[in-house]
This record gives C-alpha cells, structure tokens and sequence, in this order.
C-alpha cells in the first residue's frame, strides 16, 4: 500500500483490493484446479462437472479448456516443443490472474510435461494449486476417441500424439488421482469437491 | 447444447454455465472497459478508482495493467511494433476470457493505436466493449512523469515513447472522454459509473 502522491490533482489513493478481499466477498478461496491427462481422459468434462457444481454452491469459478483457449489467447501457437511450452505457460499465467480476480480457474489440457506443469504451480499463491491427474488407461481413451484423434494417431496422420508418439509424464505428486475408466463422472467429481472441501477451499 | 455422450462411462452431459448464467449470479453485466491515453495520463489509478467503487457495490471486477501482466502473460514481449500489438492482442482475450466469466474486466494500457482498440473491440461480445480515452494534455502528463519515463524518452534513453517519439491515435468513437487534467479523480470516476448505469451494466 502506498499513499505517494501520482498526480497533481490526485489527493487520495485508495488501496488497490487483493485476493484475500475477493475471497472474502465471494466466500471461498481462489485457488487453481489443474487438470492433467491423455487426450480422451475426460479433463473437460470433468472440469465442467465440477464447475457446474461449484456454481450451484454460489461459488466464482472459470474452466479454461482448449475451446476458449486455443482458439482465442493461444490462436498463435502450434504444436512444436516451445510453442507446446508457450501454451501451458500462458494458461497457467491466465489461471494465476483468475485466481487474483478471486475465481476458482479449472484448467483442462493434457499437459504431459511435469516440468511445464511444475512452472504453473510455481507462479501460483502458496497451497493455491491443486494437480488433479485424470488417470485412464490409454485402451479406455482409445476406444472412446471422442475427437476420432487416436485414429489419425495411429494412421500417422498426426504427429507427436501423447500416448502414441509423444510421451505423457504422468504426476509424481498430484493433490488428487481420479481414474475415469473405473469411476463415473458423479464419483469423479465428488472426489474433487470433497478434497476442495479439506482443503478449505470451500465450505 | 448437446447431449451427445462423449464417454462410456458418461451417462448425463450438463449445458455448460454461460456468460448470461453468470451476470444473473453477479447482478451485474460483464463487459471490457477500455482505458486508453497516454503515459501519466492516470489510466490506472481511474480504473482502480473505478473498481474500488465497483467492489463496494459487490461487483466482480479485474484490472489488467501493466503490473500484472508485464511481469507474467506478457513478460516475454518486448517493445517492437510486433511485439505490441501481440501485447495488446493477448490482453482483449484476456479480457474477453474475464467478460465471459462474468467478471467487469478493466483494462488499463496506452493501447495507442486505433487497429489494436478495434480489434480488442471486435472480439467482444456485442456491446460488451467501452472504451474510455483518459484525455490529458501531453504537457500535463510530462510534468506528473509518475515513473520518470518522459525524462527519459526526452533524454533519448527511450525510443518510440507514446506522444514523444512514437505515435497515439486519439480514439474517435470512444463510449466516454474524461480529461484528467481538468476533472478530479472523484469526478472522472463518477462518470465512468454514471456511463456503467446508463448502458444498463450495473444498477
């Protein structure tokens, strides 16, 4: 906080609001859910699951996914290493300043690697990033393929495809596993809140 | 809205909670305020004036300026022409990202020319986009010199400083004009939430 003086006809200077500010307006924390897995493991649906309960709660929350991101923010970026590199490092830049703005951000990209991922825990407020690694067996993802990507995968009509052709470095520390071939959406999501829950990010 | 089932274990798909969802949870309708003007001009200390009032109304609000985005989304751009316009590209998503979380986003930039406005402008939701010219005389702005930048720019230590060696495209069809050098910042804010009022943003 400053008093200084920024303008000759400036003769007070409010406090800019923090985070804490719009917690306590909104009456939860704001932390980031980032949601790592293989194409097909369901991040997105799942995230929007929880989204969807969050809101009946009351609660402020932001699912950032591949439709409002790749085709907005991150329309610059291919698929290269670095621009791979660039666009977890934006997502997780956007996230931190939701979470500034007092929204819960739930992020759902594949992600595949840990030191991308540990870069967007690092930027984030301390105990205000939660790794939730959406575990599903690749045969699983394969067979729903959703997008029909796994089949251009295999017929090497994509390169570099996680799980296929790219690896996908699977957490070593993750706040929370759910595994979407073995649980249904509803035991999925409950896992999530009620970890939010422990956490007191929610009440 | 679909109710396609994307996964085998999937048996419900709920609608996606959308921008209109969230103004009715807020109160309040979402939209980007644009502040333009020059360096000094006080864009930034209106736009937190602005939500600090905001905020005790209890409305959901953001400013993006240069503190929180030079540092993080857009550390790694520099000063070329490219450069900015990537700058300013990158804050109109930001922006409308916030817009559709139903948060009020408030952006507080030079934004000098008149293509990138236009631009933040058309990807916003339809009359979702005010733009704010923060009018103050460039000699005005050069003895406030918060951040000693004008000294600097006369100096030569700075090339294609806005208003000195580098061009700002004055808006034409800016939604408001305030003129920081004449108004107080109690008066230029009073205006900025009377505008809010007119257009229906808030009550």
């Amino acid at each position: 906080m400053s008093d200084e003086v920024k303008s000759t006809n400036i003769t007070w200077h409010q406090a800019d609001i923090t985070r804490e500010d719009r917690e306590r307006q909104n009456g939860h924390r704001a932390v980031t859910l980032w949601f790592t897995g293989l194409s097909g493991s369901g991040k997105s649906t799942l995230a929007h699951a929880v989204e969807n309960a969050l809101f009946e709660r009351g609660c402020r929350t932001y699912v950032l996914d591949g439709d409002n991101i790749r085709h907005g923010l991150n329309k610059n970026l291919g698929f290269s290493p670095e621009d791979r590199e660039e666009n977890i490092r934006r997502i997780g830049e956007v996230a931190k300043l939701f979470n500034d703005a007092g929204v819960i951000a739930l992020t759902a990209f594949i992600s595949p690697y840990r030191a991308d991922r540990d870069k967007a825990r690092a930027i984030a407020a301390e105990g205000g990033f939660m790794e939730i690694y959406v575990a599903c067996d690749l045969s699983v993802c394969e067979e729903r393929d959703p997008k029909g990507l796994y089949k251009k995968a295999r017929a090497g009509e994509i390169k570099e495809f996680t799980g296929i052709s790219a690896p996908y470095e699977e957490p070593t520390a993750a706040e929370l596993i759910v595994d979407t071939g073995k649980e249904t959406l509803e035991e999925s999501t409950a896992k999530v809140l009620a970890m939010l829950q422990e956490r007191g990010v929610i009440k």
